[in-house]
């Protein structure tokens, strides 16, 4: 979830200029570059909120990339946060020029990096299925994987294949690899949002009852003019883990009443929505966890979305009860200051050399 | 926490009259009655919320108190909750009907009841010491006991004593078993607060950001006439558990920064306000725990202060890593639905017969 | 888990005498009975242990039974422990002589209580279906309910049945509100044995990997005469939570295996193994659990047998994180001392007057 | 905890030639030594075990050391387990060829490493202090520390200084962390014992009545002879752990008696004894904890020892409710098998880099 503010702005001013992203010109000669794609997304197709079925994405080829015609490559893909699009990675956190340098010192080898949009006009669909916001888990897992390794000299296999998302995207990470196996075998989730309803991600956030006073798309607007960016989030929460198909125009099923200013839970709803958060699906999804060549989820101390570190915490001790490999970093920082400096020394190297590079 | 609204009219409108608490007239000629009493509160002086250091309480005197002058009683303390006073025992609850039936019948013996007043200007000063909203815990265990055994024939040992509190009073009953022990020896905490730091009880809660942005006494009382009491009760909290008496004109710590919009935890600060909580203080009371006769938990599934239920559990896991005998008692019901039906069939017959109840 | 000792020694010299346990000859000419019955056990056929398909159980009937010739009375089970049988409730605890005195006192109405058998030649069945010991859940839930409904004047609905056990009865108790659901209503497990794999339940335990090393009927022959029941005990646990009828003579499936003296799990075999047990079932079963009328479990802290009262508190846990009714009673004492007081001071009155007890 | 039988042979048939430890001459004519110090251990003088207080240990010379001898080098200590000395890292795990291949390879940085013993007759002394088994903690973090600094060229600084522990060791290095903080600044536990009390480390483990039942040193020497070595190797548990100066000749106070032939807790020493474990210390401890540099558990999910896996977890459970950093590696392996691959790999480049290895 990066800032609101500075994504606001950010969205009006870019102009996106596929061919400036592309600074990567080292003394090594290195031309590796960044083209935008434009994804047919027939798993988005009929969704309530009037998202695109077609996505775009960027494209990160290595600096070899057309000298070598005949060579594959492993691929990465990175999944944005709430309120962002693929510009986060590249203008944020400086990742093809992290790529650059990891491919030119060989600390790894050279790959294809996608980097997919998951925005819609509540923030993000979270990368996963749903009848209201779009099938997401399939687009990125089906229609995205399949459209890549058809257009691009990839390997096309899970060994070959990783996913790293950071908030939104690191619960996207994880929700694909419970929920979309074989597809990825090596996950990296940072800062995830949305494991365990706890804190600010629990009914007990006040916010929720703010939410849950939206009727109209009229009072989402005034939100986003008064530049009250929570409610609206929650907005995209409940249309893709508790999706109601029946409640026009906001198709929400919120979990609860407000009664009197109170929350009363709504018991077989607010069942539906917690077995959808991911520490509760790790014992179903657990062969498919113990099959990854790597798992780790990382999670700044000072994150100021206070449910993201208690969730990744609760999320390493539900994959230690089922025995499943992961590697847990619980570190000084907050919910954005280390992402790229960590994605450079820590993450790429990780996740990209337990992929199977040759053929 | 009673229902804000409500309570509000509730203090405005009642002219509290004493003879009219004493409906007890029965088949039996019962003559129980209930008093008022004024308690010189000298734990309370110089606290710098300006709350009075004369307290007001209630006393139910069992039906045969006058006629037997040399009888000595059993005494029960009934703690209640936020921005309420001893009133919603009488009122709401119907406790000394309660008590005049589980007599007549035969279910308890005779006893005395006390029921104090533990609030203040934001709602309460949750039955504990503190510097800003004054030393609570002393005044319940050595102010009120103090007052009360020698105004009245009581059974003056911790035996033949016990506290029964809700929600805030749940807490003060816990806080005051384990930090002020010796008085005290069977507790029951109906639907306790503030036990653990999650759901609306964390900073996560939204109402957190809202209530650090009080500046003054006249954005609270602005607050109050637009009866948005959640920030007003957080003030409560914050000179509780977390006061600072050199931060006027509020006088508390609270243990985060609201930077952009986001929170920044403040690490010494938030170290000294979690282990103030119960939760954490189990194992250094783990003698004076283990020692009552008598300790129970209960909590409604259905609380709509959704820290509450989850706090309560993580108390008894706390309770049972210490070997502590407790009774948790877990069932269908809100905040405040079950309180009266509860103390009659289950809550006092289980407390007052645990005492003992002869010199 | 009664001591083995004394349970050997027992077995061996009591004569059952029906006739002598009818005790009740009170002032009130309490006419109370208690018959023996053979009850045909179909679910029981074919078990690979030898165990009859026909099974005695105890019946406790109540002073109006004869006088009241059309009135039909509510119905409790109650299940033993471990190298035991039904003797153990009316030898030790003194069953009978509790229920004359709680009906002469009205603190219960009169009713119906069935004391099974549940033991085998490992020490018990567990009260669970497994195709080595048999179907012992179906036994209880189908084939003795339904001899009983058949056979006795009972009420014969879900609504007037309840269930209590002690110790690996405290299990079945449990494992038949959770795999049965809709025949019992309501359910007091008294330190219940197996459910969490900790402590002595854990394959951490020595005594696993002496169990491991037995290979023939002659090995266990030689252990109980050497009085080391531990292995013995061991090898029931194996036979109904990890059968294996492919396995002759000793039909159990150990989820390790032993090398060079070291536990090496095999993670299909323990990954069965865990979720048979009651605390990874809790979910599954929450809609039943949550219908039941009570459900309570207890556990003396001292208990001899180190996994009961950490597994009773995780089960609360688990059942606290599925919004499950319960209560939980922690308290000082070990694994069988104060089992008859609180059945007759709080279990029989709890679970009694929770059932529906007119037509 | 090393096999046993393994070790006992070892240590008989190994004649130790310390030359022959320093194999590293390789095309870059590296220099790297291994030598023996023998240290004096006053932190042992008056242990009730006969322990020497003059202990050996091995010390790893860079191979530049002798040619630079103005240069000043980072220190890495090195904790082995039970029934063990340092020889295992030199025979096991080839310690001085995986700091040779780092050195020439540039992963890390030139250092010295010192592999001390730690063990006593029962198997070791817990790197702990005990008025029984001895000092050990000051041993290590008092005496070996300042020897090594007095008599090679050391970066005598905690931040120059790093402490990893394997088992037995693995301990000992989270509890030179937690209480002798200010010595060490990296830390690294390879599947460390003894964190918290559960499974084959919980007195529901068989194996503690065997131990209690021992009397006299000739039953210890009966044991080893016969090799049963769990109950000597809770002899030093309990003398390290549980010790009592006033019960000779084996001066250990066992948390509970065995009454015919089950388990009866003594409280107070019971809580004595659990509070000593790391998992309970957290808390206490968070300052030093958190003021590390590095801090890093790992942990095999097929540990022989049950306890190891679920004690590690835990402990990063307690890490995270306390907001320390720390990294966490769960992986599919046993207690052994992956030690060496994974030090040469992973915990040496990760511990040794974040060291001040300038002046």
């Amino acid at each position: 979830m990066r800032k609101f503010l500075t994504f606001f702005l950010f969205q009006v001013s870019i102009i996106f200029t596929v061919s400036s992203l592309s600074a990567a010109q080292t003394a090594d000669n290195l031309k590796a570059r960044v083209i935008e794609i434009e994804v047919p997304a027939p798993a988005l197709t009929g969704n309530l909120l009037e998202t695109s079925d077609i996505q775009s994405a960027a494209v990160y080829l290595p600096p070899g990339y057309d000298e070598q015609p005949d060579r594959r490559y492993p691929v990465l893909y990175l999944l944005h946060g709430i309120f962002d699009n693929y510009g986060v990675w590249i203008e944020n956190y400086d990742v093809p020029a992290i790529l650059d340098r990891l491919i030119l010192s060989r600390e790894v080898p050279e790959l294809i990096v996608i980097m997919p949009n998951g925005g819609n006009k509540y923030g993000g669909g979270y990368y996963r299925n749903s009848p209201v916001s779009g099938n997401w888990g399939d687009y990125v897992a089906d229609d995205l994987v399949g459209f890549v390794d058809d257009n691009f000299r990839t390997l096309a296999g899970a060994d070959s294949r990783a996913l790293v998302g950071h908030s939104m995207g690191g619960y996207g990470a994880l929700n694909l690899a419970m929920n979309h196996s074989g597809i990825f075998s090596v996950v990296w989730a940072i800062s995830p949002c949305c494991l365990a309803a706890n804190d600010d991600f629990s009914f007990g956030n006040d916010a929720w009852k703010r939410a849950s006073a939206i009727k109209s798309h009229e009072d989402i607007q005034s939100l986003i003019e008064k530049r009250d960016f929570y409610p609206v989030a929650t907005m995209g929460i409940v249309t893709a883990f508790s999706p109601d198909v029946n409640a026009p125009p906001l198709y929400g099923d919120f979990p609860f009443d407000i009664v009197r200013g109170e929350v009363n839970l709504d018991d077989p709803s607010y069942d539906r929505y917690l077995d959808a958060l991911p520490s509760r699906q790790v014992r179903n999804s657990r062969n498919a966890l113990r099959n990854l060549r790597g798992l780790a989820i990382g999670v700044g101390l000072g994150d100021q979305f206070l449910h993201i570190p208690t969730g990744t915490l609760e999320f390493s001790q539900r994959l230690g009860e089922e025995r499943i490999p992961h590697r847990l970093d619980v570190y000084a920082g907050d919910h954005r200051q280390f992402v790229g400096e960590r994605l450079e020394t820590i993450i790429l190297p990780w996740v990209v050399n337990r992929l199977i590079v040759i053929e």
